[in-house]
């Protein structure tokens, strides 16, 4: 894909996420400057391109041979990340114009977020002078995982994976990067957005919406800058019928809109703006992010459902309720179990069991009657998708259960959406992490498996694949 | 405690919890039976009041004397824990009457909730005539963290501290045991409730209420018998004005209703019944278990606000405007900061800093900006909590800045509520595990911190602390 023969013919945000090459102008050997943080991620992080480092006062870093200007570098250069303090950034991107970069991922902060407006419009400008795009400024790089790109000064270790992560802040886009490492959340794309001087978030959509690595997009924004609002709304209304978008958009009540504007200097419009854009656009919006990441797991991992069928299985009464009043709050359909599948559902459970929904196997259950319950389920055509309860018993052993789980999920004739909690002790949390690498997105509680399941369904009526 | 002089004016439910010995009526050597196993916690768990196995099949259990019958037991036996079949349990519990047992744990089920109404009315009414209290039956038994007494047969380890948990639900019970261990919360009870034969809620609210180590009361519930819903309700309404009590109550709507009718035989009244009784008795109602755990971690750790006026600090915008959001829909007050204040926060921030509320100190904001910000919150008479973020950063260290977070806590002339949230990588959840070990609550979102300041608040107007 690098070295595409076609390549000539793709875009600059194309180049942005799949660079041949890479510069790093402002490349530094102290190990506490972005310069040098930024440079050791794409070195470490095993980016397959060529790297330069830039760097008048240098002539090796990390041991690269490092170049004065970006005009010296022998090389055609894709993309130049560009970490020098603002008042050098003009004429430098002048330069990348010259030298022929394609993208520029300008990090340097001290433009518009501080009130510096006209130094930001020239850099477009500049950029757009020589058909370059700008990612930027104020940001804290890009990671693509399937070029092996990591240009941030983030965290290096991020997971590869099919979820595209696009941040508007930086200190929280830094910090979820980090977060996700810890979760195991696997990610295909980190973006900073930062001041969003010319790519937005349309255009990061419109890459997304093309890219086979990427399954789902999580947005945190804080605001849309004026004018782009019907061009957001156009770009994810189509790209969100191919690929589930959420959106984490911050400043919800009055006082918070108003700390989001004089933060990111974003104009920050009255949020019922933003829910019927968003709602038009097929968005899915989350409240926070343990949220948004809870919903792109299940939604990067499951296929949609076929129909509105839902059933709860577990092996506690309580845990079913609490799943019950879940699904029925967050709009999934239980289905009403027909006889013929109670008598299916009966050979599971001692008789003070429930084959209704929720199907109670009872304390009582061992591995082997999940296994069998759950084929039962995902066998049976008017069963469209799962919600699988455990509470932790002296007779189960939680990792023995989600090997049991795993093996049905993989003998089933045919894969539906399922979502699992466990409840228990640390075994438990083993257990999930387990499902959760076998493709089984697992939940620390009922409430968030459901709400996981619930976000697959409004994306699949939203899509087409059920009727609403 | 145990072997106090007062003990002969003390209630049965009073030796329940504080038995100065125990018989455990089934114990057994197989340990695969529950009778087992409890006896096996119990001895394990360190009981320190004397322990006698009941089973005329044996003579020795886990290395302690086993005796044919109850009333073979040569000293006073206060609690009686019983696990037979059913069919068994009544002329047990007369030969419990005639040993001058003072309150009985019935583990066994197969009474109320598969139709045995009658074994179980007449169960209660044998106990009554010898004045002995009945938990149960139909539960996994009784902890409780002073009496170093854990008569469940559910996970050991249980962690000693304030939150008394109190489940209607078995399995669902027994797994969060489970997982209070795996989170690190800290119980001073776990009380069992099942088919609530005789001893109900208002019975253990009254015993927690006056109990030196419990600060905080957690129900999970389906429902309340009928006839004893006015009795809950008074006796919440008192109980707390002294101590916060919350209640995840499932069956909010009409499907989960019905599940937990059918689940544990429980009348399950319609939900807004419920609510109304709750709003009335001052519980506080939570929908699940994480947000209920959450909220009982703040009350227990912290002092009531003496006034509205919260601060949010960050060192993050997009996590300052997200917990905004979070306070204002939760009904927190977000403090206008009058510009004396602004000019002291000043000194802890760069200048493109914010002083006002959230006061964001930056990204570039160091582990002694934090304590330096943080001390004049406490030291400021006008501010009155504080929702403390931070999103990880290269130049800080989660776990110093948390040391740092407690020094201040440490050095502050008063203590006022706090609640944090750290964002980032496996640093910040070893940092969040300091913090609450130092009794400063921490959680995985602002979102979740903000939640749990909103209890506080909730439950500090209802008792007088703050005027609404």
């Amino acid at each position: 894909m690098l070295m595409s023969s076609k390549s000539a013919e793709k875009s600059p945000i194309y180049y942005l996420f799949n660079p041949r090459s890479i510069a790093v102008i402002g490349a530094s050997r102290d190990p506490k400057k972005i310069g040098y943080q930024i440079l050791k991620n794409i070195i470490e992080y095993g980016f397959k391109g060529k790297v330069y480092p830039v760097n008048p006062k240098a002539d090796e870093i990390l041991g690269l041979k490092c170049y004065k200007s970006i005009l010296d570098i022998p090389d055609e250069v894709d993309v130049a990340v560009i970490s020098i303090p603002a008042q050098y950034v003009l004429p430098v991107v002048e330069e990348c114009g010259k030298k022929g970069v394609k993208a520029l991922i300008v990090i340097s902060s001290g433009f518009g977020e501080v009130g510096n407006v006209e130094l930001e419009r020239k850099l477009v400008e500049t950029a757009r002078k020589y058909g370059m795009r700008i990612l930027g400024p104020n940001i804290f790089g890009l990671y693509y995982g399937p070029a092996r790109l990591n240009a941030t000064f983030g965290p290096k270790e991020v997971i590869p994976g099919n979820i595209a992560f696009v941040s508007q802040s930086g200190a929280l886009g830094i910090a979820l990067m980090g977060w996700t490492i810890a979760k195991g959340v696997a990610l295909s794309a980190v973006v900073s957005m930062g001041n969003k001087a010319d790519i937005d978030d349309a255009d990061v959509l419109e890459y997304f919406e093309t890219d086979p690595n990427t399954k789902v997009i999580l947005i945190y924004m804080e605001g849309i800058r004026p004018g782009l609002g019907r061009r957001f709304v156009e770009v994810a209304r189509r790209v969100s019928k191919k690929k589930p978008i959420i959106v984490i958009k911050a400043g919800r009540t009055e006082r918070g809109a108003a700390a989001a504007a004089s933060h990111t200097g974003a104009l920050a419009g009255a949020d019922a703006i933003y829910n019927a854009a968003f709602k038009q656009a097929g968005v899915l919006r989350a409240i926070g992010f343990e949220e948004a990441f809870d919903w792109a797991k299940a939604l990067s991992m499951l296929p949609p459902p076929k129909g509105e069928n839902a059933v709860i299985i577990t092996n506690g009464g309580g845990a079913g309720v609490m799943a019950t009043d879940a699904a029925v709050e967050c709009g999934i359909r239980l289905m009403e179990m027909p006889p013929d599948l109670q008598e299916r559902f009966r050979k599971y459970m001692p008789p003070f069991g429930s084959p209704k929904n929720p199907i109670d196997l009872t304390g009582q259950a061992s591995e082997e009657a999940y296994k069998g319950a759950l084929l039962e389920a995902f066998n049976e055509p008017r069963i469209h998708s799962i919600i699988l309860l455990y509470c932790q018993t002296a007779i189960t052993d939680p990792e023995v259960l989600a090997d049991k789980i795993i093996e049905a999920w993989n003998e089933a004739k045919e894969r539906k959406p399922m979502v699992v909690s466990f409840i228990g002790g640390i075994e438990c949390d083993r257990a999930m992490a387990k499902l959760d690498k076998a493709g089984i997105p697992a939940y620390p509680s009922p409430e968030r498996a459901v709400s996981a399941l619930s976000a697959v369904y409004k994306w699949a009526r939203w899509a087409g694949y059920v009727k609403e």
